[in-house]
């Protein structure tokens, strides 16, 4: 079982180190935070300063994943030695990829996101079980090293999640759509709320709750989250207004938001009617590996299970 | 204590006739739908034919509820019989008000909204217990019938409710903000999402399912809600395009998100941490009770309990 430095140990770092541990992984961290290096050693972790750490994850041949924030990631790549096996689970691809081939591009490189979180932050909002029944996103690029991409997926799958394979570019417009748009426009809905004044908060029920629930997120992470994945997202908010603007002509034009409701109903039950599901195997060494698996995470399929260099998958 | 007779035994009328039961009133109802007719008599209701019903209500000088559908509201306006007390349960107040002006003027009617509700509908739907720490809007013109106001007020408060007294054009505004904008963003964001195909929905985790959850509603009735509020309901999705639109534009000319999410953030701390409340008490019968209840309602504040015509109110 390959063993696990895990760099930030935040709220998502300190989950990943917390899993791998509990799934019997050797695992050890580093973290700029003196708070959550005091806190995970008191929980009995491994903690070294990031040289060290990096250091016996050169001579361990460990998988490294970096868990900082996005800012932050340069200066660890910098660090890394070299030809070091590596992933992430930063909330956006494209730009961890490009610094990744900017500045360290001799590292054995495979992207990841799992899609957990909670509005909390840092070691001590952190769980074993964060990533129980998650999706995991793997980038699977053409070009992808085939060891670190079974290295991934199964950290993944020992953390309990699913993996959805796509590519970075694949990945980033696809959270921005269920993830960074749902943030902005929370924001907003909040806003023309408030707006409403002590009234309007004072007769806010059940849909305003549900709509304005992550709003109450810490607003500098939702900003870098956004802000991180501004040309995705750019396309996501003109979708909104284009479609909003559309409900609003039609409203004040003919009275009637027939088109607009039904769509979403529509939309909804696509979300929560699940597909029934078929196995599939995918021979991860396969020379078309990579286009086997990015079809499989376009269609809605996941990997489920690992044997070997074998994903069983299940398939809509 | 004043018998109640409600029309229209949905969900909403159901669970009026169920808590004014529950809270020891004399009660008897009438509906259309020969099942919601069939479940209430079962569950030992009384339940009449309208015309039978109301001839009742005259004669035992009782408060009539009405909770039909908008559309509906205009026959059983028609066929009320003088001088009742009347108060209503619609989700809009204005286009009720003015069908009570129009077609009812000799009715006494103070206009009522109980901010509950689920995705179910019908009789089988309802519960005692449904408005139990509710919002139960009541409007209070100042040529309030002081009288049924008193009714109304007390029915609320019987069915465990507290009240927010308004004009029926601010509480239009106000849901207009609070429910109608809340179902129509949430169908946007629905929407979009399916827009990013399969893997945007395999995906899509707390965000995206908390904002999208009330475009799982039946789109027959969130259309009649939202289109029955068409001009409140404009002014607050024009708020909703101006911020949004304001978004687009920050975040393609400087990259930056921060004015939108910190009064996203700013604005949800306004709904969760509640001010600290005072009491204050008010006589209904006072010749300038209908401002003072309203001033109440515009600060945030709620009647909570009744004593005789003297109504305990909380205010921040």
């Amino acid at each position: 079982m390959r063993s696990v430095c895990v760099v930030g140990l935040g709220l998502i770092g300190g989950s990943v180190l917390r899993a791998a541990a509990a799934a019997g992984r050797v695992t050890w961290g580093a973290t700029a935070s003196t708070a959550d290096a005091e806190a995970a050693r008191q929980d009995g972790h491994d903690v070294l300063d990031l040289a060290s750490a990096l250091d016996r994850a050169h001579s361990e041949d460990a998988l490294v994943v970096v868990a900082v924030p996005l800012p932050a990631v340069e200066e660890v790549l910098r660090a890394l030695p070299a030809n070091v096996r590596l992933t992430d689970v930063v909330s956006v691809k494209g730009p961890v990829a490009d610094l990744v081939r900017r500045v360290a591009p001799h590292a054995r490189y495979v992207g990841g996101h799992p899609m957990a979180g909670t509005s909390s932050s840092g070691w001590t909002a952190g769980r074993a079980d964060l990533f129980h029944d998650a999706a995991w996103v793997v980038t699977t690029e053409d070009d992808a090293d085939r060891d670190v991409l079974t290295d991934v997926v199964d950290l993944a799958l020992a953390a309990k999640a699913h993996v959805v394979p796509t590519t970075a570019t694949e990945h980033d417009a696809a959270v921005a759509r269920i993830s960074h748009l749902p943030h902005l426009l929370a924001a907003v809905l909040a806003s023309v709320g408030a707006d409403g004044g002590p009234l309007a908060l004072s007769l806010a029920a059940g849909s305003f709750g549900d709509g304005t629930r992550v709003a109450g997120s810490r607003p500098e992470l939702v900003r870098a989250m956004c802000e991180g994945n501004r040309g995705a997202l750019l396309d996501a908010v003109d979708d909104a207004l284009g479609r909003l603007g559309a409900a609003r002509g039609s409203l004040a034009s003919t009275g009637g938001l027939a088109k607009t409701i039904e769509a979403g109903h529509a939309a909804r039950r696509a979300l929560v009617d699940k597909p029934t599901l078929t196995d599939l195997t995918i021979d991860l060494t396969a020379p078309d590996a990579p286009r086997t698996l990015r079809d499989l995470g376009a269609r809605g399929g996941r990997i489920v299970a690992l044997n070997g260099t074998t994903a069983l998958a299940l398939t809509p």
